[in-house]
């Protein structure tokens, strides 16, 4: 039976401010630059959600795409979606909401949720010219 | 000597939020829905510069485009990228910082700077699937 | 109150035919080559909603676009999106289902439901390399 | 002697319904959704063929990529360009025309016909939201 | 009948390099800057042909896009794709190639060539950041 | 500690000729087609540089992506950017200026300089339509 990985891209926006209450402020100017204005600032996010598996006989499918983006329409995009992550998204209290983090973030509430085949990567756009990649733990 | 219409896009990203004090809440919820988010969300704008003039015969240019990001590099990313709309850009202070009202503060800026031709067009995306275009009032 | 020109993109995918039988099949083939083939060949169609109008004080709005896709998902997406323009939609049994008819059947359904504002332009992308406008008769 | 993956990206358009007529029309309804459409439905594929192989030093290249549009051109884009895969396509007569199968299809033709390095993957995008990536069995 | 305007793109790379004989070698450093550099440099040039007209009742078309693919490849691919527009196309010899004058120059080859309606835009994009517009003298 | 890849694109267009003078003119012809011309071509070149590494704790990044632009910006931009590659640039003396050898080059120079984390891929892109992938020797 034939392996195959499929993709489905989703979209949030949201507003965020990196900024580490451990170290001085001096510190975080110089660290995060622009990215620590107090104020927040924000991004379009595009978010590829990756799953492999064998595809199925009966459907040709890995897994509906339709699935996966209900999934994220129903489970992620009301936490992150027009939200400020550092204020509205209890799970970056006490982690930097960077784009990698965002990313293990996405990781963590889709892969237990995964209808068929299993998820093997995230890919997340902060900008049309920076991503990451996280693969699971 | 023919004319030419010249295009220059630029980046920035900002936070902001949609809320009319001058109205009740209840009003901005509806009116507004997940844009009225007290904490705010955010966006990456592409902002296109639209400068109408003729060709220089000796440069072959309307206008140099280098010169038309440096001048947005001065006077409009410092104010808007990274920037809170609300709380950081005095102009919005009694303005909603709409995609549209953020166009006409980029035209307010930049016509009366551009070095050849005439700035006849602002054309701004807020996400890859909306944008507005601003020809002046 | 200065005006402005909103546009929101949405998307429908679907099958067509170019295929006259008031002509015979070798004028058919002739004209429309492969777009003649009769068991139907398709697209995913971009289609932009242009409207223009002036700038509201109390919103900073021309026109919500979540209005505007929420127009187009009631009452084009279920008529247009995964059909058979040929044959499941009334409105091609006498017009050829090209990009440009169907740009203009998209302009009489939305331009009488604008909420706000006027519908000044449809662009309506077949592939990423060819797209028509219809701004009305 | 370095190591390099190339990518041609070819496009090409086609009609196709997901049934399987070895279910029940409800079970393929409720599967598929509008997918099912009795009457097709369309989309227009980017096609990214990649193949790995030690960089020539007399050429630089691992493959020349005009030769790989080429064999597109001559062997996949006549039977797939502007077809209706469920009919037109024998390979798909006991097969789902799913994104999956469809890249399956590409890989056993493109596979041996490489003329320089070797197929390592089929990447292809059926809508700007959607993609697979095929490795072969 | 309704009236429409219908658009293609095609494709061409090319090297060029901006300097003007007529001054000195300060003054084209200092106003081309890097564009200036002697052993010339080069871009992949986007070309958005625009023709306007009525929507053939027969055919649906203003102008067939095939067409106009076609007489891009005949006429004008020929002549700058993969050249040096300094050195290979005689019309620059006295012009500067600038993305200006490029699409001034496919306009006059262009205009008198479309097969139906009315050339009326040029758009040609040097880079993914920066386009212009030519609408004829 | 989650580990990330991530990714940050560039940009430099220039210009080259595939000519190897080890071999006859008819072969270069033959060979390289258009590319071969003796007046250069030329590309926008996309580079999509790739990093992987542990997420730090305090910043949340596994490397800081403004830092990735700057160390492009200060050695391979100055060299590459609007430079003829086979004349400005002493690499490819004895190499062919391919977009595959263009990616060795990137991944030699950039490798040693990476400041957190470890280059694991470059991506290049020559035109929209192809591009290479290299991950080290």
């Amino acid at each position: 039976m034939p392996r195959c990985t499929v993709v489905r891209r989703v979209h949030f926006n949201a507003a965020h401010r990196l900024h580490n209450p451990a170290y001085s402020d001096e510190w975080n100017r110089t660290t995060f630059g622009p990215c620590n204005n107090p104020n927040y600032h924000g991004h379009n996010y595009e978010l590829e959600i990756v799953v492999e598996g064998p595809i199925d006989d009966a459907t040709g499918y890995v897994v509906d795409v339709g699935l996966l983006k209900q999934i994220f329409s129903e489970i992620l995009h009301p936490v992150l979606d027009h939200k400020n992550l550092n204020l509205d998204v209890p799970w970056f209290r006490d982690r930097m909401p960077s784009v990698e983090n965002i990313a293990v973030y996405c990781w963590e509430v889709l892969a237990p949720r995964i209808p068929a085949g299993r998820l093997t990567r995230i890919r997340l756009w902060e900008t049309p010219r920076n991503y990451v990649d996280y693969e699971g733990a």
